[in-house]
């Protein structure tokens, strides 16, 4: 492998196989730790937001992203720059045809599934990368978005493709209606 | 890095602070299913084991080096090749003066910690970053090269750098001893 002339500074780019297998580890522990899917799927998703709420800073910083002006562009921005960074993927962005607010990311391919062949037969509810739905929703909070993201598809389950679902939440009574 | 010209396939290079993060979250969470740290440290050093396994077949494809020819060059290769690719950081190599087998990982910088102030109080022993140690260990064992690695600095308990041993087993006679 050549290696770049001079003194390099840090670089911040890495190999992801890295993250996939330790994520591995989290969801296998995660497993053991409780018994239903469900909570699993819960604790995964508190995770991811907690990460999100963290992230956004070092998003904003490196991205440089200006201030999306509406639902559809900070859609795009997700899918486009986010993911690009985080995971090496860029997302198809689907919008729904009836509702202003709601949108699906696409993925043909899911990184964060490389090493996993199939959800073992008692783990059929397992939505084993759950922490990118909260990673999403705690992200968006950080900018005064409130989101509910949900899996839509999984290929993991024997879907064709692995589909995220984010419905931005209008303002102060949608949210008071989720609390 | 510079990458061979021809078409791009896939991207796996992505910034690290994800990876930070899921760390994060799972040593957080190993710290609530285990009250002491040794059994957190245990715990991390296996599951590091299982990814180190998993990971050299990642690492020899993509790296594409050649096979190493003693102690010292395996240990160059895990500091300038392996870290670089998996953590974005060139840990310096130290050599034992007295031992042949004995090596050390110097990191001026951990990424791994990057979003972590301090241990608390109560955490005093944990080694956060033990994971490293098993994915090291496994990974060399599916080279069939028997070591132990542990930490033998760690700038979270205020130390002035992190230093990794690393003691590579001699062969028969040290790895009866070890079972």
């Amino acid at each position: 492998m050549s290696r770049p002339p001079g003194r390099k500074q840090e670089n911040h780019k890495i190999s992801r196989e890295l993250l996939v297998l330790t994520y591995g580890a989290l969801v296998a522990q995660l497993c053991k730790d409780y018994e239903r899917d469900e909570d699993v799927n819960t604790c995964l998703d508190r995770m991811g937001y907690g990460i999100g709420v963290r992230l956004i800073d070092d998003f904003l910083a490196r991205s440089a992203v200006k201030r999306c002006r509406s639902y559809s562009e900070t859609t795009d921005m997700i899918a486009q720059v986010a993911f690009k960074m985080y995971l090496g993927v860029t997302p198809t962005v689907n919008c729904s045809t009836a509702a202003e607010n709601e949108f699906s990311l696409i993925l043909d391919k899911n990184p964060l599934v490389d090493f996993v062949e199939e959800l073992p037969a008692e783990r059929a509810s397992l939505c084993y990368c759950n922490l990118l739905c909260g990673v999403i929703r705690g992200a968006l909070e950080m900018v005064h978005l409130a989101a509910e993201v949900t899996f839509l598809q999984d290929k993991l389950k024997g879907d064709a493709v692995t589909e995220i679902g984010i419905t931005f939440l209008r303002k102060s009574e949608d949210r008071k209606h989720k609390r």
